[in-house]
């Protein structure tokens, strides 16, 4: 019998996800309806594959909406996070299962008893981060767990970055993922986590200065700067009792450091509007954020505010960014600081046509067994092939299809609201993404329970 | 004929202004309504004045409250500026003028058309800051302009301070209005000003290291550090094409750079509550905001952190303040760390019942005349005599007191929701003041169009 899988939303996140199903589709008897607002988008490989159907779809629109959703057997939702609600309202109303890589808000979770109801399974948060790190982390606390060790620590960490042959910036770092996400990062409150039992608060102006250092074999050197969600997930992963919980993301060295100085400066502000910010310099944009002079240069003027000494390594970075440049100018209109720098950095950050991304996670696991403490270290690296078939669409869109094909084969049964941390998710999941090359590397070592790196300067 | 004038709220800046009118009253044919939630701490001297009545009054009694309004000639608004609305709209049913030291809030600003149109007065921001400010600021710019002169920079500075006689801390620092104020001062978004025609913008993590020094005669230097809304009477003020305007906070020099070390640690910040905060002590309080360690001093870490030297004459005001006490608690609930840094500076910061306060005023205006570039400075300086009659207490009470009298005696008469810029207002209260000790001392100065000692540091 064929089941038909809705995916909503194809993005550039969906490559693999598509490719994914779409070659499992005649073995599997699956038929993909692609539900886009623009749907001429969507490549045309794709498009002419004989299980797939592209139809326009404006999910604003109830009538399409509920027809597309009504003659399917699941949903995948690749839309932003917000638009999801009215799928997943339409997805109980005729029964359909639902997947998305998305965090599950407020409104998703109030529908879990009607869910469950329906023996429906709403799999949420099985993208990358969210969702490879859910899943690998709890095999491994399982394991633990199921040799009798107890937890005492955990620490996680992902990052989107450059592939290492395309590592060719003084920041080590190029947008591979959403701009404005890194622009505004660590904004909106202070980040909290708990260290050896303690609680510990971070505010924004000091996220980037208390970063951690971890290698990766093979990759060299990375910092982590935290989050500001360590404890989200402490119940979720029954973590209640572990003395360390800690979550960040991570950057190649010497990337935070360099980055404060914007924090610092005020650039990632995205909370008001710059007078006249169409057709400002580079130059005129950083000197916003200095102290008026008649005749002191912009250049010293930063030195000194920040204390930046004439052999500092972040000067390179910040001249690489032309930042002091009075030719080149920001186009923008009644735009904030954050979206002033974000012009300014994706001028440099972006990736050309034949440049790679990487995503990196690293887990920490401190546990106590046969009376000794013990660290399990585990990390993954994933290599993007080229920017249609990137690490991040890989990462994010694998899980999710793999999760969609599950259900629909009667693996994952539990219905729900749910994020995938029970075995009935993880395991075949985790198996199969070995065969896409998406692996942990794990690694024991001393326990420390704390980071002798990790204070700040 | 007896005028009624009724004063709702008489907390602790009410002093001066009850005593003016109550002096007044007999000469004047005022009768005093004062209505009050708890009335019982009204001092015995007020509440048995011939011409005082004191009666209890719930102002969200809405019978109580408008029975009140309407037996009054003109009512006095001390309470917090959220509850003035329901007063204001009464004012317009009963037809009665309204004075109150707040600022204008959209609801008041929306009964402008109906205060003209029933002739009343409805007088805010006539305090000190606002206040003072606004009626001194605008005197000296309309004899500017009277004489054919052009603004050129108006920059304007207010502070609360202990009197020089009990200036005896390291910090020359003590709570002599709401410490809550103080604690969470510059928070809430970017500072924004023009210095010589170029906007500039401070952020929060900046904003107590872009300070600039002033000098009072016979007081001594002090440093101002930028207010969030330098920008805020710039049309009101008439001055749209002036190059630099600028509004500060004034405190004793040394203050903003120690109090910048609460803000890098994350101690104001008002927006989450901090786990188990009772019965924590002031040492474990710093700890919340540094790095882990099973060894290294929470002295040490702090210094680490933030790069302060052995020698930095900032420690010792960190040691006055008892910060590394362990035996010291704070037994606040579910506080946010804003909260309990304000009980630990409460601890220190309260004045002695034999202590006096100051308050401090500086204002600069550049403009050009006759083809010359000219700068003239106006300082004040009102000591406290008690702590019953302080120095904020005359400076905010008088000048509302005065408005009062002078619209029931119809010398200002103007209607409208308005603040005190007009000649109107300003010339007899200003003269008035004077007779009471408020007043300012000019000085003819060099333009500049800046300040070469403002650039952070």
């Amino acid at each position: 019998m064929v089941r038909t899988i809705l995916v909503v939303g194809a993005g550039k996140s969906t490559s693999y996800l598509l490719d994914y199903l779409l070659k499992k589709s005649t073995e599997e008897q699956l038929r993909l309806i692609i539900g886009d607002l623009r749907p001429e988008n969507i490549p045309g490989e794709i498009a002419s594959h004989p299980n797939c159907d592209v139809i326009q779809l404006d999910i604003l629109n109830d009538d399409a909406r509920k027809k597309a959703i009504e003659v399917s057997s699941l949903v995948i939702s690749m839309l932003p996070p917000r638009m999801h609600i009215k799928i997943a309202q339409d997805c109980i109303v005729y029964k359909k299962h639902l997947v998305t890589a998305s965090y599950v808000s407020k409104e998703i979770e109030a529908l879990d008893a009607e869910a469950k109801k329906n023996g429906l399974v709403f799999m949420n948060e099985i993208g990358l981060d969210p969702g490879i790190d859910h899943m690998s982390a709890m095999e491994v606390i399982d394991r633990i767990r199921d040799k009798g060790g107890k937890m005492l620590l955990f620490e996680s960490f992902t990052g989107g970055l450059v592939a290492p042959e395309n590592d060719s910036n003084l920041w080590s770092y190029k947008f591979t993922w959403n701009p404005r996400n890194v622009v505004v990062a660590a904004q909106g409150g202070a980040a909290k986590f708990i260290q050896e039992g303690s609680y510990k608060y971070i505010p924004y102006q000091k996220i980037f200065r208390r970063t951690e250092l971890v290698e990766i074999e093979g990759y060299g050197d990375f910092e982590v700067y935290p989050n500001r969600d360590s404890l989200k997930y402490r119940e979720a992963y029954g973590l209640e009792d572990a003395l360390t919980l800690f979550r960040g993301t991570m950057r190649r060295v010497g990337f935070s450091k360099a980055w404060h100085i914007f924090v610092m400066l005020g650039m990632t502000d995205d909370t008001y509007v710059v007078e006249n910010s169409e057709g400002m310099s580079y130059r005129e944009f950083v000197n916003l954020f200095l102290p008026y002079s008649p005749t002191d240069s912009v250049e010293l003027k930063l030195r000194h505010y920040l204390k930046i000494d004439q052999d500092d390594i972040r000067w390179g970075k910040l001249l690489e960014l032309n930042l002091f440049d009075d030719s080149k100018k920001i186009p923008l209109k009644n735009a904030t600081p954050a979206q002033m720098l974000q012009y300014i950095l994706e001028d440099s950050w972006t990736l050309n046509p034949d440049e790679k991304d990487m995503i990196v996670m690293y887990h920490k696991f401190g546990y106590e067994l046969d009376g000794k403490k013990k660290q399990l270290d585990a990390n993954m690296v994933v290599l993007g092939e080229n920017q249609t078939f990137t690490a991040m669409a890989k990462t994010v869109g694998l899980p999710v299809a793999m999760a969609a094909l599950q259900i629909l084969n009667k693996k994952i049964v539990t219905p729900g609201v749910q994020i995938p941390i029970a075995k009935e998710v993880y395991r075949p999941i985790l198996e199969e993404l070995k065969s896409y090359g998406i692996h942990f590397n794990e690694y024991q070592v001393p326990y420390l329970g704390y980071n002798p790196d990790s204070i700040g300067n």
